[in-house]
């Protein structure tokens, strides 16, 4: 019987209630293909900091590197907000197994679910239909440039007097723009072949690289996918106006974490969408939604993105699509029997159909 | 009898055509408050690299600063989209402006007109209420750092072969951040006393500026107004979660182009938003969409916004917001009485209540 090591990593808030519910699904779906799933846990984030004063220990990376996947919950709470900028941040542990891991295609699916639709904010027949994908760079660019700030005795004050000067760097190498473009490409292949690319080509040097790379990847390697081009202000309109059009959009790290979150709030649903995060290694897998220190501990929250972000895991990192086809139906008819955590419940849910984390688990293990 | 001095900057696509009514109804107000408007034309954007290669030509610009104010149409097209990285493109004149007049201060109003809620892809009850000002820093931040290509012979290319490299840098200076968080302060104690700032502190050395500046400057000075903080991936979904809620809304200025353009199109009616730009020296006013190559020349353009910009620059340049309350009341009035625009009708419109620019121009008079 084959052995998977599964990197688990808890993390903040909500993290633990949920990833239980994670693992719970793929120990099921283990038993039934014949193969073992063995999870070890594994400090990130505010836990982390807590523990060790580091929000990313080495030995957390170790695990993760020596892993076959990582299914992460999430990072951060109030508790670890501080005023000090010395201070450790939670996120920089997310960020810092990013760019160790080299994981730099973030795939963030945007669906919605039928039995869902009265969730979201935008009109019904605007939500209808909508199925698309976020790819998203996530090591480089603006978050992984130098962040510098300087004092100038003369000039950064109010009328040329002295003060404060802050200086964020973006860079994009064209190999990093050539990667991610074949990622997008790739995936609109195996889904309705049409890639929108996002930039900001007219005020931007990146973006004016950005555009060039993604039509050479294009014309050379994937003259056969419709590609499009789209200013990031404009896509900002175009995800509300007619979100039903996308396919696979693409997009540097800044823009993609901006874009992919608008895209997630359309559905009204976030705690149902997961991502994952792929580079030449090691993968890993988390939900789109953060951590909600708000409703930690109260055994509330909805542990359904953690377990798609199980499936996804089962699809890019085991190649076990089949087997995340289960997850993914089970979730479906759990749905469409009416069962609903409180966030995604709404005045026409039965008190008796409103469950809890672990129920909720349950209720897709026993579905199948 | 005062004479005002108003540079008028048609610019392209629909441009011509909308600017001549935001000037038929300054000129009527003109006639009630006993002032006069002296218009002037000059040339900016494509028009202007058309006649002389430049999309700010000199002699606009000086026109500009002995003017009392700047009322701006639109610019761009894809007759000036090149894939030539040295022609001079449209939207260089327009940031050329901005900076050349320091133009630091854009102020874009958001507000549901109740008699066109129908138009947004929001559900009704989502959007009801809604009525913000966003208030975008406008000649900082990576718009206006440098913006370079490098080829490295090793390391940039895939598996570190030769490649290029780009880069743009966002830098702010202290003063800049503290000037325009006093501007969005002012705004709110005008308003529902409430500042969302807006950043990526969890990233970006200039936001943790930003969100430094911006508390000193409320602690010292507005105490008074409220004031939260909010990350650009959240603002991005609460925008489309909770639009009403938001009263002032200030950000830097990449994050403004995104934000600013996704709460427009929130409303549905992006053909009646107007925008001021602000500095210390002569203002410029500007509807928030774009110059519409598609349908320029028809005559079936939205003309409101521009109307309304002309509104606006009543009450920031000429300190005449009695009469601007004349042109906003009278827009009210007529779409109260069911006149539209092309863009704002919707199946209940009878047809002869579809109106051309300028018969909506007219009706606009009509009703002040
Ligand atoms: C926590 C933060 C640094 C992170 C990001 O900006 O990438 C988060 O918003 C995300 O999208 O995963
Ligand atoms: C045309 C473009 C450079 C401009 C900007 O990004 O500022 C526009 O999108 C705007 O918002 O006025």
């Amino acid at each position: 019987e084959k052995t998977y090591r599964i990197c688990c990593l808890p993390g903040d808030g909500i993290g633990p209630e949920i990833i239980a519910e994670g693992k719970k699904v793929l120990a099921a779906v283990g038993e039934r293909a014949g193969v073992e799933f063995a999870f070890e846990d594994h400090l990130i984030g505010g836990a982390a900091i807590d523990a060790c004063a580091d929000p990313l220990p080495a030995e957390t990376l170790d695990a993760a590197r020596a892993s076959d996947a990582v299914l992460l919950a999430s990072v951060g709470g109030p508790k670890w907000d501080s005023t000090d900028p010395a201070a450790p941040r939670p996120e920089q542990g997310l960020l810092r197994i990013r760019k160790e891991l080299g994981l730099y295609t973030n795939l963030r699916p945007v669906k919605i679910y039928d039995a869902l639709a009265g969730a979201s904010t935008l009109r019904p027949e605007v939500i209808r239909g909508v199925d698309m994908v976020l790819v998203r760079e996530l090591t480089g660019g603006i978050y992984f440039g130098s962040h510098e700030r300087f004092y100038d005795e003369g000039g950064a004050g109010v009328g040329g007097a002295a003060g404060q000067r802050a200086v964020d760097v973006m860079e994009y190498r064209e190999y990093e723009v050539e990667r991610i473009a074949r990622q997008a490409f790739e995936a609109a292949r195996k889904r309705r072949g049409k890639v929108t690319s996002v930039d900001k080509r007219n005020v931007l040097e990146t973006s004016r690289m950005w555009r060039e790379v993604v039509h050479r990847v294009h014309d050379e390697q994937y003259p056969d996918v419709e590609l499009e081009d789209l200013l990031v202000d404009n896509t900002a309109m175009q995800l509300i106006n007619r979100p039903a059009d996308f396919d696979v959009v693409v997009t540097e790290n800044m823009f993609g974490d901006i874009l992919s979150d608008e895209a997630a709030q359309i559905t009204g649903s976030l705690g149902m969408l997961a991502s994952a995060s792929l580079g030449d290694g090691v993968s890993l897998f988390e939900p789109s939604a953060g951590s909600a220190p708000d409703i930690a501990g109260q055994g509330i929250a909805n542990p359904l993105a953690q377990i798609l972000s199980a499936a996804m895991l089962l699809t890019y990192a085991l190649d076990m699509g089949e087997q995340a086809a289960w997850i993914e139906d089970a979730v479906a008819r759990v749905l469409d029997e009416g069962w609903r955590t409180r966030d995604i419940a709404d005045e026409g849910t039965p008190a008796d159909h409103i469950l809890g984390t672990a129920e909720m688990g349950d209720r897709v293990v026993a579905a199948l």
